[in-house]
């Protein structure tokens, strides 16, 4: 028999975030397939221990870490990526043959919403080539809503249009009209004009968020100095950034 | 005493998108803040209602419709815009000052998140001016990731930018890399070349959900068709899709 996995958004931070049908996946899991990050996300996986203990009501449930094998640093971006992918979705392939029965139910935990710069259904994708599995997607809050929501701000201007983008890419093309920009540990908002608007925000929903808002020229500076200041202390930081040229 | 109004994110359309914030938000809400769409939208108006009626644990609480004012069809589309938020701000700031007393809680329901194209929180920073209101946003899945999860895609290429658009900058525009376009009534992807990816949702996480994908050239003529009979048994339709170049 057909074994079942969920990919469950949880939500950007904020335990609060997750929805109805995300709880009703969680109660149907019995095995939670998590990827150990080392000791320097330790924050997150206390979160998603947190979510689980909080919206399960019978807890016959169990995790199941893996390794996650190190991404190459010395070949071209797109092969490290394809590797690190295949090498991943053999490990999944034996974590979920072994941990699961025929007819079981396992899941995986994804931040934010899992179509969203993550890789997991590329990897189950590749898991199904060799593996009876069939899977559903269950979509969460992304860290984007929650920078909106929490500036109180719409992501787009009447009509128009926004870009959902890199540090990389940002800094490669420029900005025109609206961009978020996620998954950038260089602050590459530095390199716009100073009367650039900027929202930004980290560890969004949670106890520790912190928000700055203004131009580039008036807050940048202290967004680079309060970042690097909070990622000290915690050990990492999550943030983005919405990005609007002059008013 | 400041009035406070919850702009609460219900998702795009399945109730199990439902936060738990969300269903704390209806909880705290005396007055529900709906505009009068015309008998088109009822199955919306139904929507709402029932999410009302299925998380609000005390009912105490009450719907008002306002009008809504119809929006200019003559003048230029930025300037009707304009002109259509201050007529709704000035019905919305009557409304919230004869229906809730000073220290009441109203809300307004945004289908999908208030932060993508959606005027809520435009419209009540324009209330805020003249009414002494104090407003949080409550993020809600989008049709966006109603789409992907359905679909069971990632929004993204590996590392690269997705743009999200309406019908109208498509047709200006054109495509470059990932693009997911909304507000489209005009099936604007037919100005797609043929071997363009499309993946189509209408009704997304609902009983009448319709699903497809494929290339522009193979689904588009049936995508038209489709979305056309459901838009004449339905008497409305949202829809949104995906966009990718060849593969």
């Amino acid at each position: 028999m057909t074994r079942r996995i969920h990919v469950i958004g949880i939500g950007a931070g904020d335990p609060d975030y997750v929805t109805a049908q995300a709880v009703t996946a969680l109660n149907d899991t019995r095995v939670f397939f998590a990827m150990d990050k080392g000791d320097t996300k330790d924050d997150l996986v206390a979160l998603r221990r947190l979510i689980c203990e909080r919206f399960i009501r019978e807890p016959g449930y169990r995790f199941h870490e893996m390794p996650d094998p190190p991404r190459a640093k010395d070949s071209e971006y797109r092969q490290a990526v394809a590797d690190w992918h295949a090498e991943r979705a053999r490990l999944w392939a034996d974590a979920i043959t072994s941990e699961l029965g025929p007819g079981d139910v396992g899941a995986f935990l994804a931040w934010g919403d899992p179509s969203l710069y993550d890789s997991t259904l590329r990897i189950l994708d590749r898991v199904a080539e060799h593996v009876d599995i069939d899977y559903d997607v269950i979509p969460g809050i992304t860290a984007i809503q929650a920078l909106t929501a929490r500036h109180r701000i719409p992501l787009n201007d009447v009509g128009e249009p926004v870009l959902i983008t890199t540090g990389r890419q940002l800094r490669a093309s420029g900005l025109a009209g609206s961009a978020v920009v996620m998954l950038d540990a260089d602050c590459s908002f530095q390199g716009c004009p100073p009367d650039t608007r900027i929202w930004w925000g980290a560890y969004l929903g949670t106890a520790d968020e912190l928000l700055f808002s203004g131009t580039v020229g008036d807050v940048g500076a202290h967004i680079v100095t309060a970042r690097a200041a909070a990622r000290a202390e915690h050990g990492w930081i999550m943030d983005t950034y919405l990005l609007r040229g002059p008013e």
